[in-house]
């Protein structure tokens, strides 16, 4: 039996299909969590589904649609940035940004953690590519850490729940390379943000992908699926 | 036109209808945040959009069932104690202690005030009842603060929103004259944790209302109407 219990946030991207790997590889046994947030697609979504399935393990899937928008992954009438290089996405926080999203994540999280007695929450979040998101900072995680160790009874009573990001300081490549190792199936992950068949490769989010393969000298598995023009 | 936007957490109940006739007091535009929980009953929910029009602000109405339980408010199987005095209720954590609620409820409404652009978070958590409860400690609410500094565009960016407790050091009895002052029409509240047809007056909320009333030397308006037995 492992000897602890993972709440795992997993959106159905390339990052997050790392984290439970990893948290899998630390002898955990997950329960991984996912979140509609009301994206304007649900492509990741399945996604999610299909990656916890592979690996056999409980989601439990939230629909909280932020009805309130403020974003372009919520709101239609905000158009995604297209074809950016990485220069222009690091000069501030792009449309994409949506407002709270990780802390009513890792809240949700929180909730599932301390009601199923798990000790540890990992989530995919990245400070170097994307550090325009105030909430994929080490400081963001650190402040969440202490203010769910005040607001928890396990945390209060006990050692509480520790929020385990792994991936914080490491590039896409140094992601993809460490998920490769522990055999990640990246076919089944969905990164791009926009609801298009096949992935755009003009979104920031399809761009850092594909860097990250490109430094590893690796074509992405996903873009050699036969229904996936490449 | 009022200075200063607020998101006001309404659950139904007499703290958080005081706390919206606060924040309109404050000279606030108000816009309540109501969350379904998986509470099994939803009279206190009724009760949230009832006080929304009476007060002619906009409700946005949020369901999240937590379906992970771990509380006597979300799942049926744990019993809810019956006539406990303060005393006996101050000494643990109760059953009706949902895991990371606040947490969960606050984080939905820095998001909504993040795209809102509210500059204030409203919630009518209260240390003096109730102690037992980690998420309506001071401690808590300042790591909050803290947190959602760290986490948001607005935060990182400019002042970010404000959690503003204004009962958090009343007793329940200077909780209720605060609220007759400012005319909180308390018999559109409703507090009882049962899903009976009328107050149970046996659960820890009925005792609490009920001794703040009597110390007031005043009767409950909820308990004055003509389909509530007194």
């Amino acid at each position: 039996m492992p000897d602890l219990k993972a709440i795992c946030l997993l959106s159905g991207g390339l990052d997050s299909a790392t984290v439970l790997a990893i948290a899998k590889a630390d002898g955990c046994e997950v329960i991984t969590l996912t979140v509609h947030y009301g994206q304007l697609h649900a492509k990741e979504i399945e996604s999610a589904k299909t990656i916890a399935r592979y690996y056999d393990v409980e989601n439990i899937y939230v629909e909280v649609p932020f009805q309130w928008g403020g974003s372009a992954l919520t709101d239609k009438t905000i158009e995604l940035p297209k074809d950016r290089d990485e220069a222009t996405m690091a000069q501030d926080i792009p449309v994409s940004y949506v407002p709270a999203r990780n802390t009513v994540f890792l809240s949700l999280a929180a909730s599932v953690a301390e009601a199923r007695g798990a000790e540890r929450i990992y989530i995919g979040a990245n400070a170097v590519d994307y550090s325009g998101y105030p909430d994929c900072r080490p400081e963001y995680f650190d402040a969440f850490q202490k203010m769910i160790q005040q607001g928890t009874k396990s945390g209060v009573g006990g050692c509480g729940v520790q929020i385990t990001t792994p991936l914080i300081h490491l590039t896409k490549a140094q992601i993809i390379e460490k998920g490769l190792r522990l055999k990640v199936p990246y076919e089944l992950t969905w990164s791009c943000y926009a609801g298009t068949e096949t992935p755009c490769q003009a979104c920031d989010a399809c761009i850092l992908r594909a860097k990250g393969f490109k430094t590893l000298g690796i074509q992405d598995p996903l873009l050699k699926l036969p229904h996936v023009k490449s």
